[in-house]
């Protein structure tokens, strides 16, 4: 059990050389400490989601530089490191931009990279605070709540993109009921927003992906809020896998759709949506699924017939025109007014 | 291994006094034959899912009333196992039109009874047969397309409902490609569908319920086919739950949505949608799966936070307007065509 402060909690941290994170893969059924010595190793953590979260992405991609500098004797090395970062996750924007930052340091000195690759983790975190913030503001109190994915503290090195703005109303006392979509393949609305919520004491059910639009249709969903792993400059958004149905199932039925995300997760060098790379995950992710048996163990088992195969793209793009608005740490804007960030 | 032949097969018959029917809780990681001997033991494979799917409950159902029948000693009795058979699964059409009609044969004697099953079984079967010269008119050769939950012959007693038009048209030499939706919570596109395509040799990837709307945005889908488990007056329809989600995303993508489903699923005495009950299923459907470890042994796990809890609505209602056709054995009609059915 964690001490619940969002203040204090964060995703992923460097202690001298080392980095370390909340192991995501084994929440909810333990919580572990995941520590990587090297950047090949801090990279591994990220290709294989024991980091996962736009933000929190970014943050171990910023540690995973700085160790990336500690290697290297030659900007040849630093280069080189950067390039295996940047081949983890192809589709998150902030790991670009973080690796950017540090990179740049990196050139003047390791001390100057590690100063500002912690200096990035925090930026992330604090954003996720000034999120919350704003977009309290849109939560009126008895509101449902519909939710994809993870975007709590885990998925953005601190607080939060889409349930920040959760944890502040229900900080503020009011009263909301969340709806966490299961989140297939992975489970991470299941394992890890549950397990957020729960934390927190927020009331919540775990449904089926399936079940979103019903629900909205029977007047129990507000409002659908959701992070993203990259915005374009016109304001198309991608997000993991199922995102663009939600989006779609809200605007028939007249629900708002506010995406929750820092600017380093805004990436005005792309034009549209067309232009995000998606990233095509291993069929095994949907083949096979990881939970705890009655006596607590763990069993990896298939749950798709024995010789069909699957197709399992990890994101989806939304256009902006399904989007009511972005939430910020810079405030909350409609689409037509993202060049104010810019 | 089945011999695929959908001449032959069918998802329940009866012989003697017991009902057989292929366990689809067992499948696809064993072929199993239940077999019930009484009234109350077929009732009890209906709730939990020994069979499913709208036309095999309405056989399955249709049966039990003949062994209600042949259990009765005076017209109370009968009513009693009416009433026993309809409490098993409020949302599924075909199981009370079923009941009806063996019902009122068994007010005669029992031989009509059964001899009133069994021909309830095989039209449903013969239904599913039509639909599939009907819908695999609209089926062009190279077509994608999407289905949702399972439809094929384990589902309608034989042959199938959205999946008949595929089996046809497969037949016919067309190439097709199914995309197989999951469908969390019970995964019977990922068990059932993608095993029964499997078993046909129809090309196919079984894709997360989440990815349907992206495969649509990127035209690979021509076509949303599924089956129905009650269809209102005036075309509203209760499917899977998903099915609304999928036909608000096919609609947003201008792409044709076909409800596959023989005569005896459409109810002219409710109204609208608004009217059909449905069903809420346990939340450990949702919180635990079943599947398959490396060694061929099964496990159930819990996949969700152990804290947290799970809504579990087994249907959901489609409105009429999202819908472009009804595939019937009786030939394919519009939302504003189906009084010429009624």
């Amino acid at each position: 059990m964690l001490n619940f402060d969002l203040n204090t909690l964060r995703a992923v941290w460097m202690h001298e050389h080392k980095v370390s994170m909340y192991d995501q893969t084994k929440l909810p059924f333990s919580l572990e400490i995941f520590t990587s010595e090297t950047r090949a190793e801090t990279c591994l953590a990220i290709k294989t989601m024991i980091v996962r979260g736009a933000g929190s992405i970014g943050a171990a991609a910023a540690f995973a530089m700085a160790q990336g500098a500690l290697e290297s004797h030659s900007v040849s090395d630093l280069e080189i490191a950067r390039k295996a970062i940047e081949a983890t996750r192809p589709t998150a924007r902030d790991l670009f931009a973080a690796v950017e930052r540090v990179f740049s340091k990196a050139l003047i000195s390791t001390q100057s990279a590690i100063n500002e690759a912690i200096i990035v983790a925090e930026e992330t975190a604090l954003a996720g605070k000034k999120i919350g913030e704003y977009g309290n503001t849109l939560i009126r109190n008895g509101d449902g709540i519909l939710t994809h994915c993870n975007a709590g503290w885990l998925a953005l090195q601190g607080y939060g993109s889409a349930l920040s703005p959760i944890f502040e109303a229900h900080k503020q006392g009011k009263t909301v009921f969340v709806y966490a979509d299961e989140t297939r393949p992975r489970s991470q609305g299941a394992r890890l927003t549950a397990w957020e919520l729960q934390q927190a004491g927020i009331p919540h059910s775990v449904i089926a992906d399936n079940a979103a639009a019903h629900f909205m249709q029977h007047g129990k969903i507000q409002m659908l809020i959701t992070g993203a792993d990259r915005i374009a400059a016109n304001g198309d958004t991608a997000n993991k896998i199922g995102t663009l149905e939600k989006a779609i199932a809200a605007k028939f039925f007249g629900i708002p759709f506010y995406v929750a995300a820092p600017r380093s997760t805004f990436d005005f060098d792309t034009p549209t949506g067309i232009e995000i790379p998606i990233e095509n995950r291993s069929e095994d992710e949907l083949l096979f699924v990881e939970g705890q048996d009655v006596n607590g163990k763990l069993h990896k088992v298939r749950i798709v017939s024995p010789n069909s195969h699957a197709e399992n793209p990890a994101f989806d793009v939304t256009p902006h025109s399904l989007i009511t608005a972005y939430i910020t740490e810079k405030g909350i804007f409609k689409p037509n007014e993202l060049s104010i960030i810019r």
